[in-house]
């Protein structure tokens, strides 16, 4: 009987972001839901096999509205304000890092800024992992329109195997675009 | 630590179909590559945790080329042609559940006819699989309107985490549509 024997780590990219209702260090119902499937299902008690890649893209912030009552009188003003974001987008990656630590799974996690569909497949392609795993809301058609639709872009264009996982039914707050 | 346990197989529903170069009992590029795949970097050595489930999806013969010189002259000219294509079939079946019979992972293998796409999201309702994979020949948005687009339609629609798998560029034909 033949074994399938692959001594190298399997490399598994995920995106994760943070909730829309909870906001930073929170991360959002998908990342979370994808996370935890991904190590259920996939993982196992295989621990030694997989090697977590935590990417999160943070959105420059267009309307400005978190920063509306800032006032920035001096060029370290807006350094200040990019370390703020650092440290809110480092304590979303904390709480995937910790996770993986409690378990035993190796991991590296870093940040990056953009546009995350475009950013993701651009460090899939030079980081080149063996899988990527993102989350879905799971939204209609016509909800897609505002929102975007990372996983479906990065299914199609990612230089490597995706795995899209949806939201749960029962974990979809009342407005879906939430997550 | 805590260890992630699962004691349950993960079942893995596999959506499959013969080489359009070859024909039956070939698998396409992308039905073998999404599988060759799935066995080195998420079953591995792992062989008890995961059990497939080949679902190859017979689509109904519309333009009748196969059958051009074949006369029909009773009812049961048409069984025939029905076993026929359900010979064809369960050979393209074959090489897959061989495949796993010499690696000793568990497998179940079916034959539904219909339009792919909405067969494999139907099945996944019915037989609830932990993960559906899909090859891909990664064809461009040109392309893609005159061959469909089995794995896009089911990330987006198939109920239960998707993986979908392009083929490798060296293993494209000439003819990307080929596979």
């Amino acid at each position: 009987m033949e074994v399938v024997v692959e001594s190298e780590v399997c490399r598994i990219m995920m995106g994760v972001n943070e909730s829309t209702i909870k906001g930073y260090p929170h991360p959002s119902i998908s990342s979370k839901g994808a996370f935890e499937w991904t190590l259920k299902k996939i993982v196992r008690s295989n621990i030694s096999a997989f090697k977590f890649l935590f990417l999160h893209v943070q959105v420059p912030d267009e309307d400005g509205f978190d920063d509306m009552d800032s006032i920035y009188a001096s060029p370290d003003d807006f350094k200040r304000m990019d370390r703020r974001d650092r440290i809110r987008g480092l304590h979303l990656l904390e709480f995937f890092v910790n996770r993986c630590h409690e378990l035993g799974v190796a991991c590296e996690a870093w940040i990056k800024k953009g546009d995350p569909k475009e950013v993701i497949c651009h460090e899939v392609k030079r980081v080149q992992p063996d899988l990527l795993v993102v989350g879905s809301r799971g939204l209609g058609p016509f909800q897609k329109v505002f929102v975007g639709a990372v996983s479906e872009f990065c299914a199609k264009h990612a230089e490597c195997p995706v795995l899209t996982i949806k939201r749960a039914a029962d974990e979809t707050p009342q407005d879906p675009v939430d997550d």
